[in-house]
């Protein structure tokens, strides 16, 4: 089993090295194989995803990716910049179904700025397409254009669009998973304005016909940014494009409080995947010992689940991770008075440990 | 001075008739004329933006909206359905700025999902620019495609469009609100990804230079979102597109969990505004003495300041609210135990009484 460890840049090495002392103390046996990525791509390869770092992600069975971003290349072209390697990933691996879960450990509760009845126990996933949309729509561009007045006036436009096929694959992606959960998905668009919504909701209840045990509800985006604020546990799976995908993903998981804990997959159609921390790079934070790595370690998990077939294995990591938050243990981000602060190499050792 | 007054569906009319009786109260004289809108507007006319109610709002000062929409119009084609009758109105009177206050009033901090100390004494200003953007842009539409396998499949498509002069002249409203407020103004994009927002901030950077006294910063929609969940406080005026600034202000409004308490203007580039409550037209409570006029009584203030030139009438409405909430009036809404509940009609009685 061929494993492409991208760890990136700044908390990236680390946090990954503990999700990868995690998985070796597994019996399992896996071949690890790191590349450059991010702006380590372009330190060594003068580009974020280097040709040799995107064939062993092709050739490998899953990716391990940490995280990529740094201040350093804040100032380089967009088309250089670490976050364009992710993009890249995404594409040519045409890994086009994105799992969130937001779930608030109960331990955690305190953590979130809402309020512990609103947010304790919560459990969801956010199922967000991400290969098409107007992430990668053509035409799209800057050009020159005639004001009101006349005049020359430049212009920025982008392309959103989905075909029926992208919108199917996704969907019964979300209807699965809602399946294996409490059968209920809410698919978020924006019909009363775009027609690319249209089209998505008149697909996705098309496709609702072969899941007639999940009940099928739908929200305009900016009504689910209001209920993910006011009743979060309200939802169970909600599956939605990949722009307002990100959005709603990235505050679903803000409304737990500890980013640091949540995980993510990056699927394509067959078992290929990438597997990454919800969470940034936080260069401020690198090479300290303070990160967090349970959201890597938690992604280990999902890649053994969703990539490697191995589910009794991620069910293991799961359980252990659970084990050292009932411990006490807790790294600076999640640290409350009465818990007991670790660093990112001890939480690693502890999970290790709890393994067993 | 002519109003326009569009009540519309719902809970729009008994709102509305609250917001005209303190408008009247005022030593104003005001000529109101009231129009059919939205389902109110296809049940007499065919179309939820009748012409001649286009007319009047053309012709008018200011337009006092209400609300629209009602489960009796959901089966109508898009383009007959309450809501098309708001992008008529935004598009054909070029309101291009839309403000929208997200404010917690301290005796109401308890109804907000999120803890006290996070948003009690919220006050932040979303300016979403409001007649561009993904909303208007051309081509769009549902069109044939091949797909993967060379069969024909829809395809929906959408396009994301702004101009320098857009984006510069929505940029100079939020750089002037913010004059007026803390001088911190976060402009929102996905410069990361899309050309639309390249531009977008390359515009706003540019208009920056005009309001040294301002400091600006900028964030990705997904970032705002989470911070937004964070520590709202943080914020004083955003700025954004069209799409996002749906998304984004009324995920604001909810954190105040008051929804019932927020107003909006939305600004063409001459005095014209229309005005109206944040909310919507809840057909649910609608005729029965329940719905919350505070936030329509709001919007006759900001029509006052921004249309009418009436700044001291203006803040006379806002003082007027404020007191009656620390009389321990509230309707259903925002009840808590030790309050006292009152109807539709006594809340507008009582703001009148109160401008005494
Ligand atoms: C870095 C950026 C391009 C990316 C996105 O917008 O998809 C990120 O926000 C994410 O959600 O993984
Ligand atoms: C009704 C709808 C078209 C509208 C919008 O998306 O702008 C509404 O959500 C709003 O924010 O006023």
């Amino acid at each position: 089993t061929k494993i492409a460890v991208l760890a990136g840049d700044g908390i990236g090495p680390e946090i990954v090295a503990q999700a990868l002392k995690v998985l070796e103390a597994l019996d399992v046996s896996f071949d690890f194989e790191p590349a450059p990525v991010g702006g380590a791509g372009y330190a060594v390869a003068g580009h974020p995803l280097p040709a040799a770092t995107l064939a062993l992600a092709q050739a490998a069975d899953a990716v391990l990716f940490g995280a990529v971003g740094d201040w350093k290349y804040d100032t380089l072209p967009r088309e250089l910049r670490p976050e364009q390697a992710i993009l890249g990933l995404r594409k040519h691996l045409q890994l086009f179904a994105n799992l969130r879960p937001a779930v608030l450990y109960a331990e955690l509760a305190s953590a979130s700025s809402l309020k512990p009845e609103i947010v304790a126990d919560l459990d969801i996933l956010i199922v967000r397409e991400l290969s098409g949309d107007i992430y990668f729509g053509q035409p799209r561009g800057i050009r020159l254009v005639l004001d009101g007045a006349f005049k020359d006036c430049r212009e920025g436009f982008d392309t959103m669009r989905y075909s029926e096929s992208e919108v199917r694959r996704i969907a019964q992606v979300a209807f699965q998973a809602a399946q294996k959960r409490s059968k209920r998905l809410t698919s978020v668009d924006k019909a009363n304005v775009l027609e690319t919504s249209q089209l998505w909701r008149e697909t996705v209840i098309d496709v609702a016909r072969d899941y007639p045990d999940v009940e099928l509800s739908h929200l305009y985006v900016d009504n689910a940014a209001m209920q993910l604020v006011r009743a979060p546990k309200a939802f169970d799976v909600i599956v939605t494009g990949n722009l307002f995908g990100d959005i709603l993903s990235d505050q679903a998981a803000m409304l737990t409080g500890s980013i640091g804990m949540l995980p993510s997959a990056s699927l394509s159609a067959g078992h290929k995947g990438l597997y990454e921390p919800a969470h940034g790079s936080a260069p401020d934070i690198a090479g300290q010992d303070l990160a967090n790595p349970l959201a890597t370690i938690l992604s280990a998990a999902m890649m053994l689940r969703y990539s490697l077939q191995q589910p009794q294995q991620a069910d293991r990591i799961e359980a252990a991770v659970k084990k050292v938050l009932a411990q006490g243990l807790r790294t600076a981000d999640i640290w409350t008075p009465g818990t007991h602060k670790v660093g990112t190499q001890a939480m690693g050792d502890a999970v290790v440990k709890a393994l067993a």
